[in-house]
């Protein structure tokens, strides 16, 4: 059979797993050399194919390339870049056919959410709308765990575990606190569209912690929020809110849009938490702090998920495997085959159906006073948390975290503007 | 030799490995059994023993008692209360006479920073203003590291390796999306009067971070910082930057005190790293994100320092050991004896050098610019984050942390207003 090159990039907001799927998809076509040659990366996503930065993953050890399994963030650079279509910008499609011919480009892999779905859609589709032969095969990625079909998205557990964690340690210590000083802690967590991330924190309920969640899918109401905080209080002694980013009015404004200025008449910037602290302050006048994980959350490689860095792993080898099968326009998913115990094999979904298509927290998830979830929610989330995979320390106690030498391979084309 | 009953108590902000201190200093009561009966810990602090709140802890199996070590927050309860001097408020000490008495209280343990050394200090002279024989020892704690004498205190080490680790993996994450999305990462971290915490961040630059500090100890100077960071920004794609919440104007305000208020006129409240993200936006346009770790640094136990978890429960035997060879009025202390190898053992500090003093950074921790550390800062710091301590997980994949019975011995006087 011959053997071609294999491009592979990285899309989107980076997480503390997606270079796990990078390991699995290196270290699969690194054991499938006969049939593909070098794996070229995109420097900085789908950017570094236009521009023809490739990376020249072959000057890679084995041993640096396994530690990407280890490594938070996006070894090559990842871009927010969505290719138009065809009738729009037929352009860059074709530059694309060219930088794949004269780099000998069999395989396309690209890791990524939603938006690279629908890319990586459009290259799938070359050998019909162009007559490029080339097979694209879709990694999922997305801490937003929004994409359909798959039943999670690697990156999404290790944040979630990440949520959890965090949530529970500063409930400790908010609880010890209660009694002279801080009644109330409030941490915002991503998710502008879904709950996802916000209903992991949602289960430290469990753990005996009086948690309140602010969900995007549940209109604020404010004076529901207050007497539920002042309940919880008066219950437990303090209360600990779970707000996510997206958290929004019933006109559909977002919670951290209150039109805040700043001393020049500026429009304040985003920060839910500071103002849902300032609403319980106004309201019941208890003391609190507030924390914004913000790319803490999606970066912490250091706690993450064990289920999750195996997945990731995995859904990057499938992906391989899948492309030598002769598969295109695919994405290897996550099945879930039982949830106790937690049973899970490889699924794969058609990129048309994945494509632009957002898949939404269930109703059945979030319990009926909408400041929780729900047993099924729990179910659905525990087995995403479980295990941890800790990466190596040096002696110093920071992590090893491999950067890479990303050598380009060298130009053949001409300069491309995008 | 008599038995007498302990005190011990848990004051002002906890930390990650406070409740190590207190597993050191119950099991090294329970050891000596013979000298020492039950140790009573006061419910949130040193109220207890004035509301006569006083937690058995002899209920409290061996095996909880030893998962305190792994366990962050005040397991007790904390609180923020100073003792008045004896002239202004006699009426207290009298209390804790009556208290002690009742309960055949000899040894008082205090766990807590600069205000609970005073505290400790006046506890300390009761035998002497009062007549009232009871040694007073005190076991440091702060994430504040600003404790005289000792090396460093339980709880900084902590906080230091949680903030290093999270600032180098979201500069990995920044690091991936600098060519088309956030150049500019901003994490705030506490610290209002010293900036030992916001130091740690600095130690980022050992592994190719573009990495600007901003110091409490360094007027803002908002020209030379907007100037730095245009400069990471051009030479290395993306910059972080660590300000600690108490970073200040030249005038001495602080920066997070920009007049900013709400769509209501209300002054906005606290977080410096927004009113930062703010300054890079308008003077460099600058895509950027920042976050504010609170609580959830000073909590994280889940990536304890190994150096921080056991020097907390070394200080904790320590008092004990040395309330029983008859000392009072001292405070067991971290001595460094050499960096490298690292190398410390216990000494002493007399209560009366360490209540009230502030340790404050040494100037020669930080560099000529003002926007990182030293080398003499990086030796200090690194043997404090060395090491990993993880906590057991549960099988739904959150940690273990115990949560005591803490149930109170019988009240046996009349009830105390404070």
């Amino acid at each position: 059979m011959s053997q071609k090159n294999a491009f592979y990039a990285q899309s989107g907001g980076v997480t503390s797993v997606i270079n796990a799927s990078a390991c699995g998809v290196i270290e699969t076509c690194r054991r499938h050399g006969d049939r593909i040659g070098n794996v070229l990366a995109g420097r900085n996503g789908i950017i570094g194919a236009l521009t023809e930065e490739l990376i020249d993953t072959s000057k890679e050890s084995d041993a640096d390339i396994a530690a990407l399994r280890y490594t938070p963030s996006g070894a090559f650079g990842s871009c927010r870049f969505k290719l138009k279509s065809l009738e729009e910008n037929r352009r860059e499609y074709e530059r694309l056919i060219e930088i794949f011919r004269a780099h000998d480009i069999g395989y396309f892999f690209y890791n990524g959410g939603g938006d690279s779905a629908d890319t990586c859609f459009k290259v799938s589709q070359l050998s019909e709308t162009m007559g490029f032969p080339v097979q694209a095969i879709h990694v999922p990625k997305t801490v937003d765990n929004d994409l359909p079909i798959t039943d999670n998205c690697p990156g999404f557990g290790s944040v979630a575990k990440y949520i959890a964690v965090s949530a529970l340690e500063a409930s400790f210590d908010v609880a010890s606190m209660a009694k002279t000083s801080t009644k109330v802690f409030i941490l915002e967590v991503m998710g502008r569209h879904a709950g996802w991330i916000a209903a992991a924190g949602g289960l430290i309920e469990d753990y005996g912690i009086p948690v309140l969640v602010l969900f995007p899918e549940i209109d604020f109401d404010h004076d529901r929020f207050i007497a539920a905080v002042e309940h919880k209080v008066q219950t437990h002694g303090y209360c600990t809110v779970v707000v996510s980013e997206g958290a929004r009015n019933a006109d559909g404004s977002f919670l951290a849009e209150q039109g805040t200025r700043d001393a020049f008449g500026h429009a304040q910037l985003g920060g839910v938490a500071p103002v849902v602290a300032e609403m319980v302050k106004q309201a019941l006048g208890y003391k609190f702090h507030w924390a914004v994980a913000d790319y803490l959350q999606r970066a912490a490689r250091h706690l993450a998920s064990a289920t999750d860095v195996e997945q990731a792993y995995a859904l990057g080898r499938a992906g391989v495997e899948m492309a030598l099968a002769g598969e295109n326009a695919i994405m290897p998913t996550v099945e879930r085959v039982s949830s106790d115990p937690y049973q899970w094999q490889i699924g794969r979904a058609a990129l048309a159906d994945v494509a632009n298509v957002e898949k939404i927290m269930p109703v059945e998830f979030i319990s009926e006073d909408g400041f929780g979830i729900t047993a099924k929610c729990r179910e659905y989330l525990y087995p995403l948390i479980r295990g941890e995979d800790y990466p190596d320390y040096d002696d110093n106690g920071l992590p090893r975290y491999v950067v890479l030498k990303n050598e380009l391979v060298k130009k053949k084309l001409a300069a491309f503007e995008i």
